[in-house]
C-alpha cells in the first residue's frame, strides 16, 4: 500500500486480505473452486437492480449483516436488542393515530400489537416514533407487489404521547422465504437450507436522547424460529402473540421497548 | 446446514463464513462500511461482461489468484515455476515454424526469445507445445484492440523437436495498466497503488507426460518487478534481455523451460 492512504482503510485492507488468505490456504481452495466462485459473485452482482440486493442477502444468509450489527449496536443491560433492518422499510409510512388500523388489504388474521415505549429505569419515553413494518397474510411486503397490494398496506408510524403507550392494529405475521430464485437461493439448496425467515413484525423506534432501535418482535412458537434463514431472532424479541376470545382482533402481542440513552452509542 | 451436504462444500463454507467474521470483528467493521462493501462488490458484478471479468482483477490485485496457483501448483525443485494465467490468453492461435515472427503489427523492439524446454535431468522434451502470447509495443494485447491490431498479433504455437530447443521472434514486451476505469482501479487508487504490470512474455507448455506450465518471462530492470499489481513476479521468472549489436533482432532473451513430470502433480 502507498504512504499516504487512509489507516481506516488500511486497517480494513490487510485484515481483509490476511482472511482471504488464511481462507483459500485453510481449504486448500482448488483452481475450479475459484473459477467457481468468480462466477458465483459474478452473477451475484449481475442479478442486483434498484428492486433486488442479491449481495445484502448473502451477507444476511451467512450471517455477516448480523453480526456487522452487533458489533455496531452494542445496548446496556436491559435495553430491547436490535436486529436486522432488511430489505423492505420504506421511509415516509403515514402517521396514523393509536389504535388505528395498518392493514389495508383485508387479509389475515387481525392483531392488536400494544405496550409501551420506555428508558432503561422503565419512565415512558413522549414522541417517540414508532415505525412499523410487516408482509401481509400471504407472505409479501406491499413493495414487492406494487399492483396488486394497496400503498402503504401494513406500514404505518405511531407518535407516543407522555403515557409511552403504543397501539395499533395489523396482523398476526407469517413466515416467508427471501427471494430464493438467484445464486443466494442456489447456494442455500446446495447446503441443505430452506429460504425462509420466522414470522415477525419489524419495528424501527426513534426518540429524541435515546439510540435508534431496529428491531423485530418474533411470533413464539413459529416452526422457523431456531433456522432463521438470515439469523435475525434473539431470545428476548421473541414476542406473545394470545388469542382473544370475542375480542375486536384475533390475536393481542404485548411487548415493551426499551430504549437506550444516546450516550451509550458504541461505534454507530 | 443439512446433513446431506457435499462435504468438500461443507468444508470450503465454514471456512468462508469462520474468516469472513473473524475479519468483521477484527476491524470492527461499521454499518457504513457494510454498506460501502456491499456497493463495491455489486459495481464489481454489473461492470464484468464477456470482455471483461472485473472479479478475476479484484482476486488478482487482493493476491487471492496467485496464492490459489501456489496451493494447486507445488513444483519439485528445479521446475520452471508458474505464475498467473491473466485474462488475455486466446485457445487456437497459430502453429508457427521455429524461429518464426509472431509480430505482425511492426511496432516495437524486435526480439529473439530461444532456450529449450528440458525435463528434471535436463533431458529435452520432444513435441511441447509452447504457447507464448505478449501485448503489443503500446501495452494493449490483440483482443483489447479487435479494429485496430491485426488477428493473432503477437501470439503463437511452437512445437519442439528432438532436440526440445525453440526459438521465435516477438518484441521486448512492455508493461501495461490493468483495466484501471472501473471499482478495482478505483480500489488500487484508494490504496495508493498503481495498476501497472512489469513487462512480460507470457508461456503456456504442455507436453505428454509433463505437468502443464502456465507462467511468464518477465522482462528484468522493469520498473514494476518490486509492485507487480497482481503479484506474479517470481523472481526465478526473470529473464535476461540482451541488446545485440548487428544482429536481426535488437533484443535476445535467453530461457530454458524445465517441466515437471505429470506424476507430481498436486491438487490441480
Amino acid at each position: 500500500m502507498g504512504k499516504d492512504v487512509d489507516q481506516r482503510l488500511a486497517t480494513i485492507m490487510a485484515g481483509l486480505v490476511k482472511h482471504l488468505h488464511q481462507f483459500a490456504r485453510e481449504v486448500e481452495l482448488t483452481q475450479s473452486e475459484w473459477e467457481y466462485a468468480i462466477g458465483f459473485l459474478t452473477k451475484t452482482g449481475q442479478i442486483c437492480s434498484a428492486e433486488r440486493q442479491e449481495f445484502i442477502l448473502l451477507s444476511d444468509t451467512l450471517g455477516v449483516s448480523m453480526l456487522v450489527d452487533a458489533i455496531n449496536n452494542r445496548r446496556p443491560e436491559g435495553a430491547t436488542e436490535n436486529t436486522v433492518f432488511g430489505p423492505f422499510h420504506v421511509e415516509g409510512a403515514p402517521v396514523r393515530q393509536m389504535g388505528e388500523q395498518i392493514c389495508l388489504d383485508g387479509k389475515g388474521e387481525s392483531c392488536l400489537f400494544t405496550g409501551r415505549v420506555i428508558d432503561l429505569d422503565g419512565k415512558p419515553i413522549e414522541g417517540a416514533h414508532i415505525d412499523v413494518w410487516s408482509d401481509n397474510a400471504e407472505g409479501y411486503y406491499d413493495v414487492q407487489q406494487p399492483d396488486i397490494q394497496p400503498r402503504w398496506n401494513n406500514r404505518g408510524v405511531f407518535i407516543t404521547g407522555a403515557d409511552g403507550l403504543y397501539s395499533f392494529v395489523g396482523i398476526k405475521p407469517v413466515s416467508y422465504p427471501i427471494p430464493d430464485d438467484g445464486p443466494v437461493g442456489k447456494m442455500l439448496a446446495h447446503l441443505g437450507r430452506h429460504p425462509y425467515r420466522p414470522a415477525h413484525m419489524h419495528y424501527m423506534i426513534r426518540a429524541k436522547g435515546f439510540q435508534k432501535l431496529v428491531t423485530h418482535t418474533f411470533v413464539g412458537g413459529d416452526e422457523y424460529l431456531t433456522s432463521d434463514a438470515v439469523f435475525g431472532v434473539k431470545k428476548t424479541l421473541i414476542a406473545p402473540f394470545v388469542r382473544v376470545e370475542g375480542g375486536e382482533t384475533l390475536w393481542r402481542s404485548d411487548f415493551d421497548f426499551v430504549l437506550a440513552p444516546a450516550e451509550n452509542l458504541a461505534g454507530g
